[in-house]
């Protein structure tokens, strides 16, 4: 493990996340009492900052001298802890602001989470805590702790101070993580916080101070919701190249269930997206609640892996072939073995052992367990292996063969010690022997090398280890899209749509795109029928198709405004006069201004991009293929906007549908380059005017070579175009 | 936990599984050697029965006295531990043959697995014991162990005796779970076998063996490869319904790659059909190694709940909406509370707790943990809840808030002990303090509670327990659909075609079909060009296909061997000299026979029906949609044949496009029901053609009312044929 390199603090959370002095605003003589327990936890904890309770009616608490009020005291105060009800809290934090306290914490609940008159009450104490530049953690909120500072506002006893931060919405989830470190773990934490309402500190400036902190390896957050998420994604660039971030996020099922108006718009703020969303910024993201602190331990302990080849041996037949299994799960490979190395574990292993990845040592190491050593120091030389995976028993040789075997074991141990130290692969191991604590696995355990449990756990942080690695190889760096610049004819369009009350008809949209590099097929707009023998004799023998053009008539198919495959004068004639009458039908009162008339697109494979402007993480790209795979199978992936090209290609190789892409029964593989563009300048649009809130190119017709933009529907932001 | 009620024993495995007196061959006075330690098992066991150990070397070992052969044993002998080498068998089976010994454990490796002359030599070893009446368990095994009859060949020190019966085919996973249990586990084993390489014995036989064994309560297997599974299929069938039956299967990434003539064949023999055809039979199939022994003590020490509709109690929100994330993710729902039910908890709760489910208890209990029985005893008794669902700091209340709170703690365990007692549904538990193991989750477990350390782990169970109860009411009993009467019509139909050394024309097929039932559009056969006056005559206006008849090209589409939407006799024509000069440029020697002319398909939703007959399983059929769902998505569902009802609507329920099937886009849902008969009737046929190989029905066009069989396509099993 190496030592954390210090980085320069930005976040002004430092001042009181690690106080010199604190105030226990409500602090208490009853033992029962937050304001009595916080106390207990700053004596015991050895906390060697001054402590000031405040509390008018008793002269001390746990022999410390009380004042009556925060004015009282003497010194400088870096942090208040407030116990006290909702109601009193405008009042004291005006006089936090007086005494030059720069964060409280507001353990009170009753505030938006009642209703209307706790969120004003909410607002009144952000109010009186801006105008006083205090900082405030909650409300609402369980405490913090920071053991690195003997900090310990929680008065939980048995924390081990280490080397995960953690930031939790559930304080049930802080106690588990810590049981679960106290009793199997591998690892101890150095801050925690309860955010609470993030009426003022949200999630990304606790991600900031958590990246800036120098007793933190790892930043961990357990997270019901975002309230900036953009703001979080930015942090989060900006973090995980110098320190893993691992999330979970909850509310996995209860998302997504919005009404929209686009396709995207639908499957847009799913859990899905934020997953996605994470993953783009280099977040590690755990599904299961129970593999958090494992992938935190693994990610605080281990080298990050180069890539997905994982060597594995084991010592049982069975479990080599159940951890094949979940690597292939998980995404990872077997690595391919060099003959060299292949050679070299034949002279070590009996001829009935497996010198294919996964190696079963076929009995080799009941008898010699070092054996074991020397196979992963030989698979840890192979080229093509990102990371090791020791799979089955060790640590309980000694008790399973012959009490002899001892030694062997303990040796084994040291070499492996040894191998985690000198080689830039991350050695992970499994053994049953985990709930005997055998010695061999206690010396591993003091060397800070985990040993997991469960293979299934093992193969999370395997994961997690060359998802890491792969990201910081892969993504960043590079450089994210820029914006294009606004035309000022563009500009002037979104503002003629925005005055006339509508969004923008199919034809301006396909105007943008084609002004910032998009290919779209060209248009014609015919506002009368006479216009039609013009336009017939442009397009020649081409099919054409025919839409009609109103702001009224937002699903065009349905009103009967679609013709396709039109071809000659005469046949766009009837095809006007069909879709005039029938949208009439349809809408009496539709604003028709003609139809657009456009070529048929070539037949090739459906694609779907879409952008949505989410209230929390802000602008996102959707890509999928089109029909079922969007409607079923919500087969799509997201990224926030701008987006590197990595993340573009990401895009299009995420997808399950990618088969079809890449050709099936025969057809020719589509070209993901363009469309890998094509995402590009969509994100280069998005980002450059603020006037677009929703997009949607439903469908993108993809081909051998390029693709064709059929058809553009583009949402207008009302609020910004009426600022 | 009720008793186990005695079931007859109608397995031979009994007599030497449970056996009354064991002769060791190989004993040995050597500490490192298989043939002491199983000495010292049995002796350490107090093992009740007769220990024989042979060794003409040595007088006795460990105080026994030694026979220097089985002949000069006095007594009976029911098993044989045989530790000598494999070279050593073929003699010694013909020996115990000779002894009149029941079943033999050999351990010895080196048969099948090591190639031609292993395989040979495990062949010989087969016949002597077939020929003395003698069973093998093994060979290549890591032998067996009865706790309840004191027999622990294995040597394996702290396996508690419990409930668990477990067949396992890698022995780290016997120790993993032994291990687990020992540890952290709530339950004990029974009987352990390693099945080796099934020589003799399989999985099905340990199966009724566990079945009809008194000290199992749970039959658990570990598989890595089932040598007959048509039978085990058959023997879970009658198994599960007495008692649970749990099966981790190993190697699902590496099976499905077979070439194959079929899409049905292609899909078949992947770990997804093992999976299907297990829960058909009501076999708990887990999917990762880390829940084998969670399900089997869920299963093992918990009523089976009535459904999936799930009451959640939790003392912490965030873990609350973890678990809804998790349940749903399980297939499981939360209960949908009576008013009554929300009342009565309003009557006991503060009145920030949220009463819908899940139940958050908003502090209620932080003072007074007896709250949270109450709660499980309330929503235990509102009827539309089948399971119910603890989760939080249950166990460390006295830790966490006040000692004095140990006294409220351990009278609410003992009011849950009591509600389990008289409840029909299951009381699942997730304590944040298991790490910790307090007493009031001390008192649980010698209670038989189990209590679960991940939330995970916990829903896993509930889910187990959910599909148990519904399995049981759902499948069990209902009628397996009959096969059909064979018509000796169609049985000269496959006679001629297996002369002919061809698989049947699609006509053919199509009369099949069509003689058991199934609606089949009319066909035509044109030999010659002449032949299509008439037949287009017959279809009038109605357009109709047209594909080759020929045994030669399987592949009709590729060779231009069908035509489309043909209407009138000059279609018919064109079409059938296209089809003509296609089919002999594609294979100059192909036989064609004519074409045949069916009416083309309304539209409508494309379905495939196949079946294979799959080594390891027989007969299988296959369900899904066609096109990507079939092709790329590999979105089916299989069942062995024969099936019931309910077996066939599960296939239709459970693939993802189901969601087609019942109407997207306004489109009206197809007659499920009618593919429900189709199955069914496709079920039967297979059952009574053996003749019948494998059947593609691709595609079957589903209809709003009805369906449409558009291609057949039947390949006859030459193997039956030829007999």
């Amino acid at each position: 493990m190496t030592e954390l390199k210090p980085i320069a603090h930005t976040s002004p959370l430092h001042e009181f996340l690690a106080p010199e002095s604190i105030a226990i605003i409500g602090a208490s003589a009853d033992p029962t009492k937050r304001g009595y327990k916080a106390m207990v936890g700053l004596i015991k904890g050895n906390y060697a900052g001054k402590i000031y309770p405040i509390n008018p009616k008793v002269p001390e608490i746990l022999g410390v001298p009380t004042f009556a009020s925060l004015d009282d005291i003497p010194g400088p105060v870096a942090l208040a802890l407030i116990c006290t009800p909702a109601s009193t809290l405008p009042k004291l934090l005006a006089d936090c602001g007086t005494k030059g306290v720069k964060g409280a914490v507001i353990l009170a609940s009753g505030f938006r989470e009642t209703g209307p008159e706790g969120a004003k009450l909410e607002q009144e104490v952000l109010n009186a805590a801006r105008a006083g530049g205090v900082r405030i953690i909650g409300p609402n909120t369980s405490g913090m702790f920071n053991l690195h500072k003997q900090v310990n506002l929680l008065a939980l006893a048995n924390v081990k101070p280490g080397d995960i931060g953690f930031i939790s919405q559930s304080g049930n989830m802080l106690l588990a993580l810590v049981l679960e470190a106290e009793h199997n773990g591998h690892v101890g934490f150095s801050t925690y916080v309860g955010p609470g309402n993030q009426t003022d500190i949200g999630f990304n400036d606790y991600l900031r101070y958590l990246g800036e902190d120098e007793h933190t390896r790892v930043a961990t957050l357990y997270v019901e919701g975002f309230r900036d998420g953009q703001r979080f994604l930015e942090v989060a660039r900006e973090i995980t190249p110098l320190k893993p971030v691992v999330v979970y996020k909850s509310g996995a099922t209860e998302m997504g269930k919005k009404a929209a108006s686009s396709h995207t718009g639908a499957l847009a703020g799913s859990y899905a997206m934020t997953v996605d969303l994470l993953r783009q910024v280099g977040v590690s993201v755990v599904r299961h609640s129970d593999q958090i602190l494992p992938v935190a331990e693994g990610l605080a302990l281990m080298q990050k892996a180069r890539g997905k080849r994982i060597a594995v041996i084991a010592d049982g037949g069975g479990q080599a072939t159940i951890t094949s299994d979940r690597l292939s799960d998980a995404g990872l490979e077997l690595a391919t073995l060099s003959e060299a190395t292949q050679h070299r574990l034949s002279e070590i292993l009996f001829a009935q052992a497996s010198l294919a990845n996964p190696i079963d040592v076929a009995g080799t190491s009941d008898a010699d367990p070092e054996i074991l050593a020397r196979c992963m120091q030989i698979v840890a030389e192979d080229d093509n292996v990102d990371a090791i995976f020791l799979v089955g028993m060790f640590g309980g040789y000694h008790t399973r063969f012959a009490e002899s075997l001892l030694g062997g074991e303990m040796r084994a141990a040291e070499a492996m010690i040894e191998l985690a130290r000198s080689t830039a692969k991350p050695l992970v191991i499994y053994s049953l022997y985990v709930p005997v604590k055998p010695p061999a696995l206690r010396r591993l355990h003091e060397a800070g090398l985990p040993v997991y449990a469960s293979i299934e756990h093992a193969v999370r942080v395997l994961q997690a280890l060359a998802e890491r690695g792969l990201y910081l190889q892969q993504q960043h760096g590079r450089p994210l899209h820029a914006a294009v610049t606004p035309s000022d004819e563009m500009l002037a369009m979104f503002a003629r749509a925005s005055n006339e009350g509508r969004d923008l008809y199919e034809y301006e949209a396909r105007s943008l795109l084609r002004t910032h590099g998009v290919t779209v097929e060209p248009e014609r707009i015919a506002a009368t029928a006479d216009e039609l023998g013009e336009i017939a004799a442009g397009f020649g023998e081409r099919p054409v198709a025919m839409k009609v053009v109103s702001k009224d008539i937002l699903h065009k198919s349905d009103a009967g405004g679609v013709k396709l495959n039109l071809i000659g004068e005469s046949a766009l004639r009837a095809g006007y006069d069909q879709i005039m009458s029938a949208c009439h039908r349809y809408d009496p009162n539709a604003d028709i201004r003609g139809v657009l008339v456009t070529p048929m697109a070539k037949k090739g494979t459906e694609i779907i991009i879409g952008v949505v402007r989410d209230p929390i993480f802000g602008p996102v790209l959707m890509f999928g293929l089109g029909g079922i795979f969007v409607e079923i199978l919500e087969d799509v992936a997201f990224r926030a906007i701008p987006l590197s090209r990595e993340d573009a290609r990401g895009m299009v190789e995420q997808i399950k549908g990618r088969k079809i892409l890449a050709g099936v029964r025969g057809d020719p593989a589509v070209d993901t380059e363009a469309l890998v563009d094509l995402l590009l300048k969509v994100s280069g649009i998005v980002a450059a005017y603020p006037q677009l809130s929703e997009l949607d190119l439903n469908p993108v017709i993809a081909y051998p070579e390029g693709y064709s933009v059929v058809d553009a529907r583009i949402i207008i932001n009302r609020a910004i175009m009426n600022a």
